[in-house]
Protein backbone atom coordinates (compact mmCIF):
# COMPACT_ATOMS: atom_id res chain seq x y z
CA UNK A 1 0.00 0.00 0.00
CA UNK A 2 1.33 3.47 -1.03
CA UNK A 3 1.48 5.00 2.17
CA UNK A 4 3.10 8.24 0.12
CA UNK A 5 0.49 11.69 0.89
CA UNK A 6 -1.27 12.40 -2.15
CA UNK A 7 0.06 16.31 -3.23
CA UNK A 8 -2.46 18.80 -3.95
CA UNK A 9 -2.80 18.32 -7.66
CA UNK A 10 -3.73 14.82 -6.96
CA UNK A 11 -6.61 15.56 -4.81
CA UNK A 12 -8.04 17.45 -7.76
CA UNK A 13 -9.50 20.27 -5.14
CA UNK A 14 -12.02 22.68 -6.98
CA UNK A 15 -11.06 26.62 -7.85
CA UNK A 16 -13.80 28.71 -6.40
CA UNK A 17 -15.73 29.46 -9.41
CA UNK A 18 -15.46 26.05 -10.31
CA UNK A 19 -17.02 25.16 -7.25
CA UNK A 20 -19.86 28.13 -7.52
CA UNK A 21 -20.71 26.57 -10.48
CA UNK A 22 -20.97 23.38 -10.03
CA UNK A 23 -24.02 20.67 -8.57
CA UNK A 24 -24.12 20.61 -5.10
CA UNK A 25 -25.82 18.11 -2.80
CA UNK A 26 -29.36 19.51 -2.41
CA UNK A 27 -28.30 19.43 1.64
CA UNK A 28 -29.06 22.99 3.30
CA UNK A 29 -27.25 23.57 7.04
CA UNK A 30 -29.35 26.03 9.28
CA UNK A 31 -27.73 26.90 12.19
CA UNK A 32 -29.86 28.47 14.49
CA UNK A 33 -28.25 31.04 17.49
CA UNK A 34 -24.66 29.06 17.20
CA UNK A 35 -22.93 31.50 19.73
CA UNK A 36 -19.53 30.31 18.50
CA UNK A 37 -17.97 32.21 15.74
CA UNK A 38 -15.26 29.12 15.32
CA UNK A 39 -18.03 26.56 15.25
CA UNK A 40 -19.60 28.31 12.35
CA UNK A 41 -16.12 28.54 10.41
CA UNK A 42 -15.90 24.82 10.55
CA UNK A 43 -19.43 23.81 9.88
CA UNK A 44 -18.47 25.92 6.47
CA UNK A 45 -15.23 24.36 6.14
CA UNK A 46 -17.15 20.79 6.29
CA UNK A 47 -20.11 22.25 3.81
CA UNK A 48 -17.32 23.16 1.17
CA UNK A 49 -15.57 19.94 1.60
CA UNK A 50 -19.12 17.99 0.82
CA UNK A 51 -19.80 20.68 -1.89
CA UNK A 52 -23.32 21.29 0.26
CA UNK A 53 -25.73 24.28 -1.53
CA UNK A 54 -25.54 26.32 1.83
CA UNK A 55 -25.43 27.70 5.36
CA UNK A 56 -28.36 29.74 6.60
CA UNK A 57 -27.15 31.64 9.60
CA UNK A 58 -29.81 32.50 12.10
CA UNK A 59 -30.68 34.80 14.62
CA UNK A 60 -27.11 36.11 16.75
CA UNK A 61 -25.13 33.15 14.55
CA UNK A 62 -22.19 35.05 13.74
CA UNK A 63 -21.78 35.63 9.88
CA UNK A 64 -18.96 36.21 8.13
CA UNK A 65 -16.61 38.22 7.63
CA UNK A 66 -16.03 37.67 11.70
CA UNK A 67 -12.58 36.90 13.14
CA UNK A 68 -13.37 33.23 14.53
CA UNK A 69 -15.12 32.33 11.63
CA UNK A 70 -11.99 32.88 9.38
CA UNK A 71 -10.28 31.44 11.72
CA UNK A 72 -11.56 28.04 11.08
CA UNK A 73 -13.06 28.10 7.79
CA UNK A 74 -9.53 29.14 6.43
CA UNK A 75 -11.45 30.35 3.31
CA UNK A 76 -14.35 28.19 3.00
CA UNK A 77 -16.84 31.44 3.17
CA UNK A 78 -15.73 32.31 -0.45
CA UNK A 79 -16.82 28.97 -1.84
CA UNK A 80 -19.52 28.25 0.11
CA UNK A 81 -23.39 30.03 -0.68
CA UNK A 82 -24.92 31.67 2.55
CA UNK A 83 -28.06 33.81 3.62
CA UNK A 84 -29.12 34.97 6.85
CA UNK A 85 -32.51 35.94 8.46
CA UNK A 86 -33.09 37.21 11.86
CA UNK A 87 -35.75 34.28 12.68
CA UNK A 88 -36.14 30.78 12.24
CA UNK A 89 -39.54 31.15 10.84
CA UNK A 90 -38.25 33.00 8.10
CA UNK A 91 -35.71 31.29 7.24
CA UNK A 92 -37.53 27.51 7.44
CA UNK A 93 -40.76 29.37 5.45
CA UNK A 94 -38.01 30.08 2.30
CA UNK A 95 -36.68 26.64 2.18
CA UNK A 96 -40.30 25.31 2.75
CA UNK A 97 -41.36 27.22 -0.60
CA UNK A 98 -38.65 25.29 -2.53
CA UNK A 99 -40.13 22.00 -1.48
CA UNK A 100 -37.22 21.22 1.24
CA UNK A 101 -37.97 19.09 3.88
CA UNK A 102 -37.29 20.30 7.67
CA UNK A 103 -34.83 18.21 10.03
CA UNK A 104 -33.16 19.47 13.23
CA UNK A 105 -30.37 17.40 15.06
CA UNK A 106 -31.78 16.99 18.55
CA UNK A 107 -32.97 14.68 21.09
CA UNK A 108 -36.46 14.86 20.98
CA UNK A 109 -38.67 12.03 22.52
CA UNK A 110 -39.79 11.25 18.82
CA UNK A 111 -36.42 11.57 17.05
CA UNK A 112 -34.91 8.72 14.40
CA UNK A 113 -31.34 7.42 15.39
CA UNK A 114 -29.17 9.14 12.48
CA UNK A 115 -28.16 6.02 11.22
CA UNK A 116 -31.98 4.39 10.71
CA UNK A 117 -32.86 7.52 8.89
CA UNK A 118 -34.36 6.71 4.98
CA UNK A 119 -32.48 8.86 2.74
CA UNK A 120 -32.28 9.45 -0.36
CA UNK A 121 -30.87 12.44 -1.97
CA UNK A 122 -33.67 14.51 -1.83
CA UNK A 123 -33.68 17.90 -0.68
CA UNK A 124 -33.32 18.35 3.07
CA UNK A 125 -32.88 21.45 5.68
CA UNK A 126 -31.55 20.16 8.73
CA UNK A 127 -31.16 22.34 11.83
CA UNK A 128 -28.70 22.80 14.26
CA UNK A 129 -28.95 24.85 17.18
CA UNK A 130 -26.93 26.77 20.05
CA UNK A 131 -24.26 24.98 21.86
CA UNK A 132 -25.80 25.14 25.17
CA UNK A 133 -29.61 24.44 24.82
CA UNK A 134 -29.79 23.07 21.21
CA UNK A 135 -32.48 23.73 18.69
CA UNK A 136 -35.14 25.82 20.04
CA UNK A 137 -38.76 24.90 20.81
CA UNK A 138 -40.03 26.76 18.07
CA UNK A 139 -37.74 25.73 15.32
CA UNK A 140 -38.69 22.17 16.60
CA UNK A 141 -42.32 23.02 16.01
CA UNK A 142 -42.03 23.59 12.67
CA UNK A 143 -39.97 20.49 11.66
CA UNK A 144 -40.81 17.59 9.87
CA UNK A 145 -39.04 15.69 12.05
CA UNK A 146 -35.79 15.08 14.37
CA UNK A 147 -32.43 13.10 13.72
CA UNK A 148 -30.40 11.54 16.65
CA UNK A 149 -26.96 10.60 17.08
CA UNK A 150 -27.40 7.66 19.47
CA UNK A 151 -24.69 7.97 22.64
CA UNK A 152 -23.33 6.05 25.11
CA UNK A 153 -21.39 8.03 27.22
CA UNK A 154 -21.64 10.72 30.14
CA UNK A 155 -21.97 13.71 28.33
CA UNK A 156 -25.54 15.63 27.45
CA UNK A 157 -24.23 16.12 23.71
CA UNK A 158 -21.66 16.35 21.46
CA UNK A 159 -20.14 19.30 19.50
CA UNK A 160 -22.15 20.93 16.80
CA UNK A 161 -19.47 21.39 14.46
CA UNK A 162 -18.86 18.02 14.90
CA UNK A 163 -22.32 16.29 14.92
CA UNK A 164 -22.92 18.40 12.23
CA UNK A 165 -20.17 17.09 10.05
CA UNK A 166 -21.26 13.57 11.52
CA UNK A 167 -25.01 14.11 10.36
CA UNK A 168 -23.54 15.61 6.60
CA UNK A 169 -21.00 12.45 6.35
CA UNK A 170 -24.19 10.12 6.90
CA UNK A 171 -26.89 12.21 4.76
CA UNK A 172 -24.03 12.58 1.91
CA UNK A 173 -23.59 8.88 1.90
CA UNK A 174 -26.81 7.67 2.05
CA UNK A 175 -27.35 9.49 -1.27
CA UNK A 176 -24.44 8.26 -2.90
CA UNK A 177 -24.64 4.76 -2.09
CA UNK A 178 -28.72 4.54 -2.16
CA UNK A 179 -30.42 3.95 0.73
CA UNK A 180 -30.47 -0.28 0.33
CA UNK A 181 -27.44 -0.70 1.37
CA UNK A 182 -27.04 2.03 4.01
CA UNK A 183 -27.00 0.39 7.80
CA UNK B 1 -44.03 12.27 16.17
CA UNK B 2 -43.02 14.13 19.45
CA UNK B 3 -40.69 17.12 19.11
CA UNK B 4 -40.45 17.51 22.75
CA UNK B 5 -36.82 17.06 23.88
CA UNK B 6 -35.69 14.54 26.27
CA UNK B 7 -34.74 15.02 29.77
CA UNK B 8 -31.08 13.94 31.07
CA UNK B 9 -33.02 11.07 32.64
CA UNK B 10 -34.52 10.09 29.38
CA UNK B 11 -31.21 10.38 27.57
CA UNK B 12 -29.97 8.04 29.81
CA UNK B 13 -26.07 8.83 30.31
CA UNK B 14 -23.88 7.12 32.44
CA UNK B 15 -22.46 8.10 35.80
CA UNK B 16 -17.90 8.45 35.32
CA UNK B 17 -18.03 5.03 37.17
CA UNK B 18 -20.07 3.69 35.37
CA UNK B 19 -18.77 4.79 32.13
CA UNK B 20 -15.22 3.37 33.18
CA UNK B 21 -16.39 -0.07 33.77
CA UNK B 22 -18.17 -0.76 31.16
CA UNK B 23 -17.36 -2.77 27.99
CA UNK B 24 -15.68 -0.10 25.88
CA UNK B 25 -15.42 -0.12 21.99
CA UNK B 26 -11.84 -0.88 20.87
CA UNK B 27 -11.19 1.83 18.63
CA UNK B 28 -8.24 3.92 20.20
CA UNK B 29 -7.66 7.62 18.88
CA UNK B 30 -3.88 8.63 18.53
CA UNK B 31 -3.66 12.20 18.24
CA UNK B 32 0.19 12.76 17.17
CA UNK B 33 1.32 16.39 17.13
CA UNK B 34 -2.13 18.14 17.23
CA UNK B 35 -1.87 21.78 18.09
CA UNK B 36 -4.70 23.12 19.51
CA UNK B 37 -6.04 21.89 22.70
CA UNK B 38 -9.76 22.65 21.68
CA UNK B 39 -9.39 20.27 18.96
CA UNK B 40 -7.72 17.48 21.59
CA UNK B 41 -10.74 18.44 23.99
CA UNK B 42 -13.25 18.06 21.19
CA UNK B 43 -12.01 14.65 20.26
CA UNK B 44 -12.23 13.79 24.62
CA UNK B 45 -16.36 14.68 23.68
CA UNK B 46 -16.57 12.34 21.07
CA UNK B 47 -14.57 9.55 22.40
CA UNK B 48 -17.33 9.78 25.77
CA UNK B 49 -20.07 9.89 23.51
CA UNK B 50 -18.83 6.76 21.63
CA UNK B 51 -17.68 4.79 24.76
CA UNK B 52 -14.06 4.26 22.83
CA UNK B 53 -11.48 2.66 24.43
CA UNK B 54 -8.31 5.36 24.84
CA UNK B 55 -6.68 8.64 23.67
CA UNK B 56 -3.38 8.45 23.29
CA UNK B 57 -1.71 12.12 23.16
CA UNK B 58 2.19 12.14 21.46
CA UNK B 59 4.93 14.82 21.10
CA UNK B 60 3.50 18.02 21.83
CA UNK B 61 -0.17 17.33 21.92
CA UNK B 62 -1.67 18.97 24.74
CA UNK B 63 -2.82 16.73 27.27
CA UNK B 64 -5.39 17.53 30.29
CA UNK B 65 -5.61 19.38 32.57
CA UNK B 66 -5.08 21.97 29.80
CA UNK B 67 -7.17 25.10 29.47
CA UNK B 68 -7.86 25.02 26.31
CA UNK B 69 -9.02 21.19 26.65
CA UNK B 70 -11.36 21.65 29.32
CA UNK B 71 -12.85 24.27 27.02
CA UNK B 72 -14.16 22.02 24.80
CA UNK B 73 -14.02 18.54 26.44
CA UNK B 74 -16.85 19.99 28.95
CA UNK B 75 -15.89 16.93 31.69
CA UNK B 76 -15.07 13.67 29.07
CA UNK B 77 -11.25 13.90 30.17
CA UNK B 78 -12.80 12.47 33.54
CA UNK B 79 -14.85 9.17 31.94
CA UNK B 80 -12.04 8.91 28.75
CA UNK B 81 -9.14 6.84 29.38
CA UNK B 82 -6.35 8.55 28.18
CA UNK B 83 -2.23 7.77 28.02
CA UNK B 84 0.72 9.95 26.69
CA UNK B 85 3.78 8.61 24.91
CA UNK B 86 6.83 11.22 23.72
CA UNK B 87 6.83 9.58 20.27
CA UNK B 88 4.76 8.12 17.88
CA UNK B 89 6.94 5.07 17.75
CA UNK B 90 6.33 3.94 21.20
CA UNK B 91 2.88 4.91 20.82
CA UNK B 92 2.50 2.48 18.22
CA UNK B 93 4.38 -0.13 19.55
CA UNK B 94 2.13 0.10 22.79
CA UNK B 95 -1.28 -1.02 20.56
CA UNK B 96 0.25 -3.31 18.35
CA UNK B 97 1.81 -5.18 21.19
CA UNK B 98 -2.06 -6.09 22.17
CA UNK B 99 -2.54 -6.92 18.35
CA UNK B 100 -4.40 -3.84 17.19
CA UNK B 101 -4.36 -3.06 13.92
CA UNK B 102 -2.90 0.74 12.98
CA UNK B 103 -4.91 3.43 10.66
CA UNK B 104 -4.06 6.88 9.84
CA UNK B 105 -6.37 9.17 8.64
CA UNK B 106 -4.78 10.86 5.52
CA UNK B 107 -4.58 11.49 2.43
CA UNK B 108 -2.23 9.22 0.58
CA UNK B 109 -1.46 7.41 -2.76
CA UNK B 110 -2.81 4.13 -1.14
CA UNK B 111 -5.88 5.36 1.19
CA UNK B 112 -8.75 3.53 1.01
CA UNK B 113 -11.85 5.73 0.97
CA UNK B 114 -13.82 5.50 4.38
CA UNK B 115 -16.89 4.37 3.33
CA UNK B 116 -15.31 1.39 1.59
CA UNK B 117 -13.09 0.14 4.57
CA UNK B 118 -14.06 -3.36 5.79
CA UNK B 119 -14.79 -2.80 9.67
CA UNK B 120 -15.73 -5.90 11.84
CA UNK B 121 -15.13 -4.10 15.23
CA UNK B 122 -11.83 -6.07 15.45
CA UNK B 123 -9.06 -3.73 17.72
CA UNK B 124 -8.40 -0.43 16.03
CA UNK B 125 -5.85 2.28 16.23
CA UNK B 126 -7.02 5.98 14.25
CA UNK B 127 -3.86 7.86 13.85
CA UNK B 128 -5.15 11.69 13.25
CA UNK B 129 -2.11 14.39 12.57
CA UNK B 130 -1.49 18.22 12.91
CA UNK B 131 -3.86 20.46 12.04
CA UNK B 132 -1.79 21.68 8.87
CA UNK B 133 0.92 19.05 8.13
CA UNK B 134 -1.42 15.85 8.50
CA UNK B 135 -0.10 12.52 9.93
CA UNK B 136 3.89 12.63 10.03
CA UNK B 137 5.57 10.24 7.23
CA UNK B 138 7.23 8.39 9.87
CA UNK B 139 3.51 7.61 11.72
CA UNK B 140 2.73 6.81 7.69
CA UNK B 141 5.55 4.43 7.43
CA UNK B 142 4.52 2.38 10.81
CA UNK B 143 0.94 1.65 9.64
CA UNK B 144 -1.18 -0.75 8.03
CA UNK B 145 -2.81 1.49 5.78
CA UNK B 146 -4.91 4.68 5.69
CA UNK B 147 -8.25 5.73 5.33
CA UNK B 148 -9.34 9.01 3.29
CA UNK B 149 -12.92 10.92 3.69
CA UNK B 150 -13.65 11.75 0.14
CA UNK B 151 -13.98 15.69 -0.41
CA UNK B 152 -15.90 17.22 -3.07
CA UNK B 153 -14.93 20.94 -2.14
CA UNK B 154 -11.73 23.78 -2.32
CA UNK B 155 -10.03 22.95 0.42
CA UNK B 156 -7.38 20.37 1.74
CA UNK B 157 -8.64 18.86 4.40
CA UNK B 158 -11.22 18.93 7.31
CA UNK B 159 -10.88 20.21 10.34
CA UNK B 160 -9.41 17.56 12.96
CA UNK B 161 -11.74 17.15 15.24
CA UNK B 162 -14.46 17.13 12.46
CA UNK B 163 -12.52 14.19 10.46
CA UNK B 164 -11.89 12.42 13.98
CA UNK B 165 -15.82 12.56 14.27
CA UNK B 166 -16.66 11.51 11.43
CA UNK B 167 -14.31 8.27 11.31
CA UNK B 168 -15.74 7.30 15.01
CA UNK B 169 -18.87 7.39 13.69
CA UNK B 170 -18.56 5.34 11.10
CA UNK B 171 -16.47 3.01 12.41
CA UNK B 172 -18.79 2.09 15.56
CA UNK B 173 -21.68 1.98 13.38
CA UNK B 174 -19.95 -0.50 10.81
CA UNK B 175 -19.12 -2.39 14.21
CA UNK B 176 -22.50 -2.60 15.45
CA UNK B 177 -24.27 -3.00 11.71
CA UNK B 178 -22.11 -5.33 10.68
CA UNK B 179 -20.38 -5.22 6.83
CA UNK B 180 -22.69 -7.28 4.95
CA UNK B 181 -25.26 -3.77 5.32
CA UNK B 182 -22.52 -0.91 5.39
CA UNK B 183 -21.95 1.20 1.90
Amino acid sequence: MDLQKKTMEELNRKEVSEFKSMSKFPLVIILDQVRSGLNVGSVFRTADAFALEAIVCVGYTPIPPHREILKTALGSCDSVSWQYFETIEQAISFWRNKHYKIWALEQTKGSIPMDQMEINGDPTVLILGNEVTGVSDEALQLCDGCWEITQYGTKHSLNVAVSAGMAIYQWVQKSIHGQQKSF
